[in-house]
């Protein structure tokens, strides 16, 4: 075999891995959106051949001799057939590390646990959740001992969604935030309220609909290669390559900015996703390459910019179109004000802009504390109202509105949150970096995203998994990441429209 | 090995193609229904690689050893696993005779045919449709030698869709209903005609779907395992087992009863596929055992009962619900005689009950003469529309209201249309069976199908692919096919309605 041949090889192995992907998120995206309720079962006998295919196609020995063959000759492959080469190495390392029935079981755990959160959230009763909670907590720290001995277990953890993530990093850019927005929320609650009631009312789900499309069009997403669903949660997923993204929002009949700002901040995902350069498509570096990276993107097209002024003046007129009667005694003004209410909250997917970060920080510190051992899981519902009360100043009334309200633990997604903050911050500091060349008001005023989505293609997109996120991040911003763009970006914003 | 162990590779064998199966018709489906437009080529790269592994996995050495020691013991296997084995070896001994870079040309051929199919269709230029269909029957004459070189090869095509099924046969079977059906529709013709403007006007999408879905529910059908998408043709389809199946429909907004009887058509073809037995699922033997007994199912619910008099008393007022304005001044009479309006016609989705079959007559003459040498594909318009003439008095005014009209030849599904007309006329003959011991009329007029569905159950879904059609068919019957059931149906149906 020379490296021509190997490559060859390395290139349909890819490929392949791309169409079982393909199947199994189309079954997860379909299961979510249009199937029949009953159907679950006859979706999870497919899923489990699949993955299991998937899971021998990744370790078989034949794979592992042709990687270690072409790892042997990286100094003739380009950069991203060795970063290809590198990264399936990496995983399939991994994977080896965790004992094979102990990595199905778990794969089984999760699939029940996604059941048990289900009802315990409907019936509010952790105490149903618990035992599972347990397991899964006591996996993650058992896997994190097998795949990375050397680390703490939680670092492990957070690495796994940002590269290079540790405890040190993450305690000091949660301090860096809490020391300026705390004060900030402070100002503004003692500051006269925003009416937000132009938002409320009657707005049914097909007008709904039609105004989430010209939201996307609006965006510049390519809607020849991007879906519109309806789910429980709104989510993205790619469909086997960056040509076929879907997202989903979730209409809420009552409320108008619910769906609208899922939509924004989905398609911010989705651009991101589509948008990896041609050539990576069917290989391993396919699509955005760490949650933190990626929420950066989503929050900066839903907060940075959609929840601008000069965006909302742009977009008004068109959700006049759609909502005509419900909007005909409302201004712009109106709407960007009450989009932006500051009110200290329960809910993490419903918090604002200033607010969001400290739901994070909770989850955050639970999750390190239990991690390390210093928390049980039986008492997670306790401590969550504590901090909820300590940070936000709310009463938690019940386990649905509080420890059970995230899917993120049922599914595994231990160290996960602190990309949404982590991304919310990369954001503020790639706006300010993209102004140097973009007149990023203007565009927005007129609705021309050409030139935003262009500088983020350039400097993000293109580059799918190219890039460590710390590098593509610092390529970028032609600096180290700083948090007080982040905070700077927040108190400018917030007391110009609360007159602090 | 052993038998039992064998038998448990050989389960394990089928579990995995109904996974490699519930991906592919999920990505059809997908495609089909909500797929962004322009994914197309993205959806052709995993369909490629998983048909590739569907084809590796049927004819590896493995399987085909495994397959054979089964095949050896038989007298240690049930009716239902010797039954199974029986049709794994039929299929890969076929597949085998054919050269494997023949049959790869062969799929990438009709995927080439289906995209200059639509783009002639839609020019109405059979000129460009025309060599690719000239390959297609070549290549169907050839692949027919290569598989049953002692059979002619039209008959070898017609077996395929109905085994057993042979030109004689259809021939005698065709001359039956032609006796009975031109002179019937000679005299409808002469009768005064039928005011069918009560299914013409404007019905929105989603009352249609409103209705579509009161239609399932009268009919039976299990929505907890059954979807309703929207297509350009109807359709059905399971995904992976009978525990997932979707129907499709179109909806014409100026006509009621287009998407009314596409959907009780497909909910016929989805409650055969849904009803087989639990124990079939995920074996060779789940679902519908050929298109004649399918179409025997879908045109029983579409015409036999869905045109009757008894049903559309029972669903009126339900349309009514749906269409209040549309039909506030019609009678349910009005509505029963409008959708049996007889009038001879293009094309042959729309057609009546009464000329339908001499729609699929016309397309059996011209592909038995085209397989057998006698006629050229070049020549078929001419002949088409000489024969739509000469059978139904119409003058055909384009090729896509035309030979272009049907998908079925580049689909390559040469053999296929008999099955439509065959199915009919098995239907009225079970009928005919079912009413010795189900007062039909009254299930109809009080919507309640249960008594109907078990009877189609117990005779006909339940028994998945277990036995032969024929056999299946006679066991149902208790004698021998006869066409003349059919034609006593119509003849005494529609001399009623027309008063002749």
């Amino acid at each position: 075999m020379n490296t021509t041949e190997a490559l060859e090889l390395f290139y349909t192995w890819q490929a392949k891995l791309s169409a079982y992907n393909h199947a199994m998120s189309l079954i997860y995206y379909d299961g979510a959106t249009v199937a029949p309720k009953g159907t679950a079962a006859n979706r999870g006998r497919a899923l489990s051949v699949l993955s299991e295919e998937t899971y021998k196609l990744s370790t078989s020995e034949e794979t592992l001799s042709l990687l270690s063959y072409l790892d042997g000759h990286r100094d003739k492959l380009d950069a991203k057939d060795a970063r290809a080469v590198y990264l399936a190495l990496k995983d399939i390392k991994e994977m080896q590390k965790i004992p094979m029935d102990e990595y199905i079981a778990y794969e089984e755990l999760l699939v029940e646990a996604d059941d048990v959160w289900h009802r315990a959230k409907e019936q509010s009763d952790f105490a149903l959740f618990c035992p599972v909670l347990e397991k899964i907590f006591e996996t993650t720290k058992r896997f994190a001992h097998y795949c990375a001995p050397e680390k703490e277990p939680y670092n492990y953890c957070l690495d796994k969604y940002e590269k290079g993530l540790t405890m040190d990093a993450c305690d000091e850019f949660f301090a860096a935030l809490k020391a300026k927005i705390v004060p900030l929320i402070k100002k503004i609650v003692n500051a006269p309220s925003i009416d937000d009631s132009c938002l409320r009312g009657y707005f049914d789900e097909i007008s709904q609909e039609k105004f989430s499309y010209e939201l996307m069009r609006a965006m510049g997403i390519d809607l020849e290669h991007c879906g519109l669903g309806t789910t429980e949660h709104p989510f993205t997923t790619s469909i086997g390559s960056h040509h076929d993204v879907r997202i989903t929002t979730n209409y809420d009949r009552s409320n108008l900015s619910y769906s609208m700002f899922s939509v924004i901040h989905e398609g911010g995902h989705a651009l991101y996703d589509m948008n990896s350069d041609d050539e990576l498509a069917y290989t391993l570096l396919d699509g955005g390459v760490s949650m933190g990276i990626h929420e950066s993107q989503s929050r900066f097209y839903e907060n940075l910019l959609g929840r601008s002024e000069a965006f909302i003046n742009y977009i008004f007129p068109r959700m006049q179109e759609c909502f005509p009667e419900q909007l005909k005694d409302v201004t712009a003004d109106e709407v960007y004000r009450a989009i932006n209410l500051v009110t200290p909250s329960l809910i993490r997917t419903e918090a604002d802009e200033v607010t969001y970060c400290l739901h994070v920080m909770i989850r955050y510190e639970l999750e390190k504390r239990v991690i390390g051992g210093e928390l049980a899981v039986k008492d997670l519902p306790a401590e969550w109202n504590r901090l909820y009360k300590e940070y936000l100043g709310v009463d938690v009334p019940d386990d649905k509105h509080g420890v059970l309200q995230d899917s993120h633990w049922s599914g595994g997604g231990i160290g996960y949150f602190p990309s949404y903050a982590l991304g919310s911050a990369y954001g503020a500091q790639l706006l300010h970096k993209m102004k140097e060349t973009v007149d990023v008001e203007k565009c927005l005023s007129e609705g021309n995203f050409a030139p935003i989505n262009e500088w983020n293609r350039e400097h993000i997109w293109k580059h799918g998994c190219l890039f460590e996120p710390s590098v593509l991040l610092e390529n970028a911003l032609g600096e180290k990441f700083d948090p007080s763009y982040y905070t700077d970006y927040l108190e400018e914003k917030y007391s110009k429209i609360y007159s602090l």
